[in-house]
């Protein structure tokens, strides 16, 4: 049932569609749009009409990007390769200042339960680029979880024959985290990988 | 620091000027817009545009509304008055179903310490209207706190002289609450205005 008249609930529906937001949320987000004026409005809704615009993946990475190639892939060392699920990914992992290398969206990662195989994200890409740009070393930075793992490992032995090095980020203890409350398997990673000081 | 081109920066601003809304967020939101369909993209900046230009405030109440006289205003018994701070309260008073009268918004309660007189919200226009309504009885639903009850009480006030019954929403323990975990205040009114059964 709606509660609100027409334009109010349709713009509420919009903003309930945004991930994670429920209908209180979305009815005050309705409220600010509201209660701001006209002109951020009119600003707000261009905003998101240009970004579905100009918008489009990067040609080199796959990454989102308003050039035919983004940014990080016209400027930086394109034979270090670092491999990550999702555009969010790239985000994080630009926290860390001192990599120089580019990256490699798949969009996705093997998981036979949703009945994503190999081809349905971007190897193939990744193969070519990896044969094109004479790469030294691809990073895996797939998610720490089973399929982002057994992505990691597919990935692997299909570049091994290409003679690139392969690596995967290090697993084991966050630093400012509590031994106390890391998980078995974490402990068990970190054990096993044990680093000589 | 722009971590990201123009068009989806800006767009992240956009999204984290509302309420509540980080900066990780706002990234989310982002992101769903671009991997979403241009279709409904176009759609959601109609919607946002349609309420800045369709939404208005009610003639008699003061709640947004896409008509001249608000629905709730139009149908309902005039002899009735719920005062509310916000629009928002409206929202949440409506799920008591029972309720068969009308609303004015007041857009804000007295608060001497950010500088709201009476003359800064919309008493006039309520003042206005018990005479104009013949009304019966003016419910004042303004916030239990401070500045609600001394909003409540000046109103009380200035209304008594018109010979229209003013009541407040009773205040007590919340249903389904713990008394073991009621504050000292709220425990105090309920004690004070028990009821007997």
């Amino acid at each position: 049932m709606a509660e609100f008249e027409e334009p109010i609930e349709r713009l509420i529906e919009y903003f309930r569609a945004l991930p994670g937001v429920g209908r209180k949320t979305a009815q005050r987000y309705a409220f600010y749009v509201i209660e701001n004026n006209s002109e951020k409005a009119k600003n707000f809704a261009r905003a998101i009409v240009d970004v579905k615009e100009k918008v489009k993946l990067c040609k080199e990475c796959g990454n989102y990007s308003a050039s035919e190639i983004c940014p990080i892939c016209a400027r930086r060392n394109k034979q270090i390769i670092c491999v990550v699920q999702e555009p969010k990914d790239v985000v994080s992992m630009e926290k860390v200042k001192s990599f120089e290398g580019v990256y490699h969206i798949l969009f996705g990662c093997i998981n036979p339960l949703e009945n994503k195989g190999p081809n349905d994200i971007k190897i193939k890409e990744l193969l070519a680029r990896v044969s094109k740009d004479n790469v030294k070393e691809v990073i895996m930075a797939t998610n720490p979880d089973v399929e982002g793992e057994a992505t990691a490992m597919y990935i692997a032995k299909v570049l091994k024959p290409l003679g690139v090095k392969v690596t995967r980020l290090a697993q084991g203890i966050s630093i400012g985290s509590d031994i106390e409350f890391a998980d078995e398997v974490t402990l068990e990673k970190a054990l096993r990988q044990r680093q000589e000081i």
